[in-house]
């Protein structure tokens, strides 16, 4: 049995992984119609693939995400269409029709079915997609997908992020093989646990069976990208796509030692998504810092989950740790209202692994030593319940004032551009 | 029959009722010691009281919050001392004692028993309270207490409040007998349902079985105090007290009346507790709005609560408002994820009572008529779900970038100062 191995690729990304072409270009799709910025791509590999998807809980759901969640039920999705700059959400009928009329072109250009596109919109909701500007750049886009087409792609589903976000790593397995995954995500504002706006392509050249890739997706998304939150809102078109065409040769899930290279798969998404998901708090909007809140000593899991959940969105808490505040207080109270099994006076609160609160009062530690920690871009806040054996681990930023007065007037901003 | 009436009294208070007297003063229990500022007080009945009270459902309770829970089970209550500048909130054993030196000294210098006093803390959580300014400030106090004293218990419950909030009513009812109701409050941040940090002090010189006080009060709390938020945290030291001495010989519950002098006093109560409610709102820290987020046509209660709540709490939604802008996109987002039952082409969202979103879409009002209503200090935002005929109203705030500015470093500021 080979030594087993999971590499970052420097400079890797979502065309990593063979057989899989990208591409991007600037239709004017975003209001105001800078057409510099890039705001359409497509995903493509040449082989049909098995994919697995998880989409917003909200039951508001734009329309792209009602068509893709059909078209994964149904086909072998082989395309992704995104744009963004126009969620096509709360836009009725026509909103659906919009959204199948781009598979349906993407689909053509590319010789590829209609069902087995996958399409994705990001962006103002309530606006009708400015279609011809979408449709006119559909097909001159298909002829220009190549193997480095991957950043043009993490690029154009950019709608406040500053910055592109994609990895890769290369897996070794059991047997010897090796095959690539390649991501690129979006996210910045409206982050938080099921996955607020975001999106995320996740292209691998492995083979595995539907049933397996749709489980383990399903698990890792949970302990990724529904562990983080920038300001607690949930949105309208959250989506995360899987694709896997099997093109490299190596196969998860067969022969005798396939249970470990299920598990080398797991851990190797895990990786992936979990640094996607770091660098999605990182760069919400107007965030400056990355905050690990890791909850131990739970009764149960539901409890380290609702703690941490409590603690990761508390406004006060966010706007503490932006001030490099140490404020125990405030983390104990959020703890408080989480609604967990609790006993006061074993509760303890650390940062950075220096006590702050021990058995439910004052630890007495220097304030200076812990507003050394708070002071940090990055740190982690510990809350030990001393109940049990549960854990849960989440990833929050702070709240700064910066943050407000960037979202205090998108939506009038934006609607007075398109005049 | 006499014909009833609620009338309000301008210049009226916690004194207004009859046998009610209060005062405040200045112990230097604020962090730094700013000895002008009043942080004190007391208010007492010259006859024990009928007593009911609501509080915090956070699991982390403040110690007095404890003690008076206990007190207001066993006694009648005719005392409540009350301080600002120190929760007296996560310190343990020592906190305990603490509130129960607060009530026997209190008790002695008055010649009430100790399970009479009712005890409220509320400032900063997790440093011990200065006992000694307390303990030598009581007997002081308790002398000075007049039928003037109202305004100064306002103003020494008074935290980051920019000023004092009292009200008072006067009823008349049906048997031509009259009585008032006085009440205080005090909150200002941390404010959202379930009471976060707030007290609210009433007395009434009604007569009043303690079964039919309780649960009018449960009922009229959840209509006012429990509809309210600012930043969706839930504090430690909640607390709302409602004393009722019969010195008026009106009586609420007796005759064959007595129901319809019930539902009279449960109106006045609704009244005065919705009054302060929304004065808390308006002077939530660093907030420029009132905001009435009014749910109808929902399946079930739950549901019209539910996406009140959602939408109340959206912290895109309050930064939108805060800028004028009649986002109407984060309405329904945030009404997506409320988990209330939910169909999309039926929603309509208003502002001021003028359509944003029809049937799910873009009601194609010019965005200025809507910018006209999100630019004034006060406005409704109107949310049909088109599926029933439950309804549910609460008020919220917008969220300004000086409220995070506000939040960022309290602890560390008044841990410094103390030094």
């Amino acid at each position: 049995m080979a030594r087993t191995s999971i590499k970052k690729l420097s400079g890797g990304g979502i065309t990593t992984p063979k057989g899989f072409v990208a591409g991007a270009s600037s239709c004017g799709i975003k209001p105001g119609g800078r057409k510099s910025r890039k705001d359409l791509c497509m995903i493509y590999s040449k082989n049909p693939c098995v994919a697995a998807g998880t989409f917003t809980k909200n039951r508001i759901k734009a329309a792209p995400v009602k068509l893709s969640q059909i078209h994964l039920q149904r086909g072998n999705p082989q395309l992704i269409i995104a744009n963004s700059g126009n969620a096509n959400c709360a836009t009725g009928e026509r909103g659906n029709m919009d959204a199948q009329a781009m598979a349906q072109q993407a689909g053509e250009a590319l010789g590829v079915q209609t069902n087995a596109v996958l399409v994705c919109s990001t962006g103002i909701i309530g606006v009708p997609m400015p279609m011809d500007r979408i449709l006119s750049g559909i097909p001159k886009l298909a002829g220009e997908l190549s193997r480095s087409g991957g950043p043009d792609a993490a690029e154009a589903i950019m709608t406040s992020d500053t910055h592109p976000k994609t990895v890769a790593v290369r897996v070794s397995d059991t047997k010897g093989d090796t095959y690539s995954i390649g991501a690129i995500a979006k996210g910045a504002g409206m982050i938080r646990p099921d996955m607020a706006t975001m999106l995320s392509f996740v292209t691998t050249d492995v083979g595995i069976e539907k049933k397996v890739l749709r489980a383990i997706t399903r698990e890792v998304v949970d302990l990724s990208f529904n562990r983080i939150t920038v300001d607690g809102d949930m949105s309208t078109n959250d989506t995360v796509l899987v694709l896997a065409n099997g093109a490299s040769g190596a196969v998860v899930d067969e022969g005798v030692v396939g249970e470990e290279d299920e598990e080398l798969f797991r851990t190797a998404l895990t990786r992936v998504m979990q640094t996607l998901a770091k660098m999605l708090v990182s760069d919400g909007e107007r965030v400056t810092k990355l905050v690990e809140v890791r909850v131990t000593g739970a009764a149960t899991e539901r409890d380290a989950r609702w703690v941490a959940e409590a603690v990761a969105n508390s406004t006060l808490c966010k706007c503490s740790w932006n001030g490099g505040d140490p404020n125990w207080g405030r983390v104990l109270h959020a703890v408080g209202y989480a609604n967990a099994r609790l006993t006061e006076s074993r509760v303890g609160i650390s940062f950075g692994g220096i006590p702050a609160c021990v058995d439910g009062v004052d630890a007495q530690t220097p304030i200076e030593k812990l507003q050394e920690v708070v002071a940090k871009p990055e740190f982690t806040v510990g809350i030990d319940l001393g109940l049990g054996n549960e854990t849960c681990v989440m990833w929050t930023s702070d709240l700064s004032p910066e943050y407000v007065d960037f979202n205090r007037a998108e939506y009038a901003l934006s609607r007075g551009r398109k005049k």
